[in-house]
């Protein structure tokens, strides 16, 4: 429930000065997302996203982030489009907060995607890494292999409120063996290059089968581009009791491959590489959940979805299980 | 921030398949409404509004509300306007809650408009008025003055945390003085009708100064058409430091007369009306003040903005204290 910085109409106004966007004709808040403040703006020449960035952004990161949108939007991928005001600045200040305005994407997001979608969905993963290719912009992933043990030993407070139960006892230590076994497998070999980092079902507009529109790029980095792959296969593939989807895991791979061909090291990879992206949105949810006031505005999501998926991909030993050839 | 009640891609497709309102091409929560929970929604034939009403409406009434407003609407007053499906049914069900669609408006709002939009808006409830004579809905006003003497009882609990200060320990002592006066006054015997009931300038949309609509009919009901005003007098025409601005009061009116004149008796009732109305605001306020959890999504407003109107009203002895001329 996201508006976390109220913007009145003569504040629009004053801002809305600077751009040729014309005149407003309606705005709204908006309650998807939770990091930052997000309005719906119509104006006489169209449709657009207003965001204030809230304080879990680091401002320091916004020019990687939006240029990173204007490249990919140059590059034919349906994305918001940072709008640059008549001097040409995207990045202005509303508030007290950095604010910029996006073009407005159609389409409709599901949690439980149907198998033609992650189809689709793992094209438009490898056609944003291959636009990706000749982005100068660097940003290194503040949430990779090397910060989970710091954000485990945060964690660390035996047992936690986790609603009518508590988390299990031994969770954390639990977790940190899961955690070790992973880092000595941790791979340092692959292709790299832009990732979006956070291709959650709801990041991904379609209209029907067709993706109309990825947006949320504010965990984008540098890391292994398989990685970014195994991400989704933990976000999109399994069902909301916990089973793994291996048509859908199939459907979304098969889709990435149609626009860029894993190596046999990448695929050989992605158990180790779902282990990684479970251990990490578990350990950001854990984290949440622990540090999250009980009287926040918003619910942290429940840490315990990843840790069932981290213990699913340690049983798994070879991308077959995946619904993936291994390479000959 | 209103999203009560979640509705993803599936169960609002499955809804709308009940309507000839083609296919939905976005779908988001808005943060704007308390009450209820309320979608942005735009389909391949226009915007729309998607209501689904929480607890605290009571579901008997719809059918008042979605009426009055279509009968609005066929006045030319321009509100959401209902829109039935295939069978013609306004109020249905979704995700155990009556659920409705309505016509999107443009336009923006103001909490702290100019004297010109008190002109417009008091010629539009004026219009109002007017377009609700024919109207055969009837609705008894739940918060009439009858109700305010119970309200303040289940309010009386002394001394009231009030974030660093505490609510003024006799508050409710004075409050209830207050009130005998007022009722000891309340005119019987003034023009009836429809009436909105809850015109606060959030609830008037413009472009410019020209008013775009009116929404959130949920609390009309039948009473007398000058309290109607002397509500949009307490909520249009104070400005944010307490002060009371007589050239905003003096617009609202002129405006309402343009449309419809008020007769000497509802001019020289006005005083009463506004300490009426002051009292109503300040009752519930300090009631949801004094019941909503500390943890709540959604703040109540403060009541001791209302104390202070009604204060000022107290020492109005003539109507041409706001600005009206006195009738001859």
């Amino acid at each position: 429930m996201a508006v976390y910085t109220r913007v009145d109409e003569n504040e629009l106004n004053a801002f809305l000065a600077d751009y040729d966007l014309g005149r407003a004709t309606s705005f709204s808040g908006i309650t998807e997302g939770v990091e930052n403040s997000n309005y719906r703006l119509s104006t006489t020449e169209g449709e657009f996203i207003l965001t204030l960035y809230e304080k879990r952004v680091n401002t320091d990161d916004l020019p990687f982030f939006v240029d990173l949108m204007a490249h990919m939007a140059d590059h034919s991928i349906t994305c918001p489009q940072p709008v640059a005001d008549r001097n040409g600045v995207v990045l202005k200040t509303l508030n007290g907060r950095s604010a910029a305005i996006f073009t407005f994407l159609n389409g409709t997001s599901n949690n439980s995607p149907p198998a033609a979608r992650c189809y689709s969905a793992g094209q438009i993963l490898a056609r944003m890494h291959r636009a990706g290719a000749d982005f100068s912009g660097t940003r290194a992933n503040a949430l990779d292999h090397l910060a989970w043990g710091p954000l485990l030993a945060q964690s660390d407070k035996g047992v936690v409120d986790y609603g009518a139960d508590n988390l299990p006892q031994d969770l954390t230590a639990r977790a940190r063996a899961r955690l070790d076994d992973t880092l000595a497998r941790w791979p340092d070999d692959l292709p790299r290059g832009v990732i979006h980092a956070d291709l959650f079902p709801d990041n991904v507009l379609f209209v029907g089968d067709d993706v109309t529109g990825v947006i949320d790029f504010y965990f984008a980095c540098q890391d292994f581009l398989a990685y970014d792959l195994a991400i989704m296969m933990n976000a999109w593939c399994f069902e909301a009791d916990g089973s793994f989807n291996v048509t859908k895991s199939r459907e979304l791979v098969n889709g990435y491959q149609s626009e860029r061909r894993l190596s046999a090291d990448e695929i050989n990879a992605l158990p180790i590489l779902c282990r990684g992206s479970a251990m990490r949105f578990f350990l950001t949810r854990l984290y949440d959940w622990i540090h999250t006031p009980k009287d926040a505005q918003v619910r942290p999501h429940d840490p315990m979805a990843y840790w069932t998926r981290l213990n699913f991909h340690h049983n798994v030993d070879s991308p077959s299980a995946y619904g993936i050839k291994a390479p000959s």
